[in-house]
């Protein structure tokens, strides 16, 4: 949104507190203290949740889902987070075959929706959408996921899933697991733990190691760093194991990822290795990372993850509406 | 759902009543006394949308309508039941874009659509889709049709159809019309009916006659059936007749689809051989089984038929909410 | 909807009102004073959405929104305007895959509807889908757009903007920019200004100019129009200018197309020759026609048009459904 919000809220609206009326476009905006208030109001959604299902926070609001890449989850996730607040969702997910393939421009498009929309989540498949949004918008814009820019709430409900089954960060060993180089999660997610006093490790194949450009930062911020391309020489330390998919859409040569695929499967056994508290992450959807087997297992919080994540997308909203 | 729901209720929630926390997955599962208990509920959601509309019983719910084939009418029958509800829609009907292209399980997309909904509707192109997402769900799970498998909220809105229309089941003759080879509901109809001192009758070109296994259950339950190949040998007779399309897509040969197609069509003129007090049904949509210059009969009972639908699909809602 | 609304009201239903049970489906069905009935009841949902930003007037209503061609723009306005009011939204814009796929009819899709719904806003590619769906229709049908015939909403809206922005309407010079022959827009608000005392400038290439039909009808009513080619020499005495988008998808000729498209466009520059109070309008997505510099200037009110278009709709809504 542009700098000047009050000018065009409703006037019966006294709405207040940290985050109002701001967008959310990445990582980077977040201090430790940021983060701290975000997972408070986060945990209050989820004692809600927990305790009467749904509340009228955000009665007579609307979001509009506006999604020019599919992501069920994602969509999914938010519309749920809206409605147990009370407000309605105007869900969008087939620009493809409308005002958008006559030719209009995001911003045209965004300035659109805010007349109808209070605040507006975005996925978009190119780097920068978000914030090109956010530019020409009044109304709160949060990123959903911009190709291979960011998905900031992922990386939060990442690391809310962290406090939640774990109870702090500082002096936990993170191992990252999987596909490093394109895996658009496990950047963002070491970007934030770069905020702590962490001990960060990446597991992967030679060809899908993390980028230089995310080793770089942590190098500056002095964070503990370590790559490997095996498991077991790591997994005995390890607090949180983040395993990640290997996206087929990512290989243009198939036989790679065929040989890839399974080099890093996760069974009972594998975790028989692993501390008795420990918290095995995945950011879904699985393609045979994780074998259902482990399902069972107390260390495997996948699913509890992504209620994690309603319950800070649910924050989010009721933050950037003042309502928090 | 598994077994044990009471685990993962809100813990202000002091819900009960029958079907509470339940799956509809096929209509084997009810008795003659839940049916007389649905409809009852039915009834009172009739009364309530004919004199209020709208009611705020399961306000603050969410509903997943989970749609892996297209079905205009059974997800906006769900959606409406809801929303008449007070409750909430995720509607998912683009899953052959998102998640599951990348290879996911229904499982999985269960266990996490569970994690945002309270119950998920399931409409899903395999057998036995539906109790394979019910054994991974701890919320309900109703199927919505899992390919040549079942519809059972569509067998259920059927009978209560000829409960509303008629006044009663016992000592009615239901004659079954058109292509009962491949015709879902009129095989979960007639299973239904089979709990009812009931006479049918199944009227059909020789290639779409009734499978063996239907007729093989009816027949152990001493049921009164007889086959036909000519409405007008049983018309007089008939309280109930219920007409089925000719389904197009069942057909390889498609000769053979357009010569039977017409074979069977209801006119005016037809039902002057009809007994004056008569409901005729149709599951919708009909592409001329029924002219349209029957719609003004007052035995035309289609178009109410759908209301019923929402009817039946508002009360399990509320009953496997336990807010029934 | 048929003549007897009455009989299928809810019971306890007391609703009246100019409006109450009518279809929209015309800009020719509304008379001056209609009009300004309608324009007062959009002024009070402009101040509600304003000061509180919704309310509860239409709560438990339910909307379907029944679009066989996509338009987000459209959809999202009437969910939103729903919304607004406290009601709720069954989209269906996905019809070329469902019951439309298996054949069936527009009066039976319809008919269906109602049963769930109470209010049905339709978008159609075929002229005179709208009046045929309200000949089936016990429930209200607004027409969302049929094809080559109308959209009445757009026309209500792009009036109601001229009121708003301007103040009133007798004695204001209207010119109309672009694509006047394929412009459903500019055929519907011509035919609406014709019943006010204003003056016409048809400002277009010779191959685009305003069809006979609408011209003849203009000549009829004895109102002021003329045609011309170049913009420059009516800017200086018009009050509002009406740019319309050249639609690509409307030629068949594509350099033809290529070598319109920027003949029309308005810059800062052309501004200069603008009266200082003016109304820009125009019924977006725009793809180059504004330049996006012009966004800044006071008298572009096209995004401002499409809050207009919320209130308006939210107004029809509310009136249709006896509750305005």
């Amino acid at each position: 949104m542009t700098p000047s919000p009050s000018a065009h809220l409703p006037l019966g609206d006294q709405r207040t507190g940290r985050f109002y009326g701001h967008d959310i476009l990445s990582v980077s905006q977040f201090s430790r203290d940021d983060l701290e208030y975000i997972f408070g109001v986060a945990e209050a959604m989820r004692t809600m949740v927990q305790h009467v299902g749904t509340i009228d926070l955000l009665k007579g609001k609307i979001l509009a889902n506006l999604f020019y890449e599919p992501s069920t989850r994602t969509q999914s996730s938010f519309m749920a987070a809206m409605q147990r607040l009370g407000g309605s969702v105007i869900p969008i997910s087939e620009v493809r075959y409308s005002s958008v393939s006559k030719g209009e421009s995001l911003p045209d498009t965004v300035r659109t929706l805010e007349c109808y929309a209070d605040v507006i989540v975005l996925r978009h498949p190119e780097l920068g959408a978000a914030a090109q949004a956010a530019a020409a918008a009044r109304k709160p814009i949060i990123n959903a996921g911009d190709g291979p820019g960011e998905h900031p709430t992922q990386a939060l409900l990442d690391l809310f899933t962290i406090v939640e089954e774990l109870g702090h960060v500082d002096g936990l060993t993170v191992t990252m697991l999987g596909d490093l180089k394109f895996g658009r999660t496990v950047h963002s997610l070491s970007r934030l733990l770069s905020l702590f006093d962490v001990t960060l490790n990446f597991v992967s194949p030679a060809q899908l190691t993390m980028p230089e450009k995310v080793t770089a930062e942590l190098s500056r911020r002095a964070v503990k760093y370590s790559e490997h391309t095996r498991l077991d020489a790591v997994l005995p330390q390890t607090d949180v194991l983040y395993v990640t998919r290997v996206q087929k859409e990512r290989f243009e040569d198939l036989a790679l990822y065929e040989s890839l695929k399974h080099a890093f499967v996760i069974t009972p056994d594998t975790l028989k290795a692993a501390k008795p508290k420990m918290a095995l992450m995945h950011p879904l959807p699985r393609v045979g990372e994780i074998a259902t087997e482990v399902d069972a297992d107390p260390r495997a919080a996948y699913f509890r993850q992504m209620e994690y994540g309603l319950f800070v997308r649910m924050a989010l909203l009721a933050m950037v509406l003042g309502k928090a």
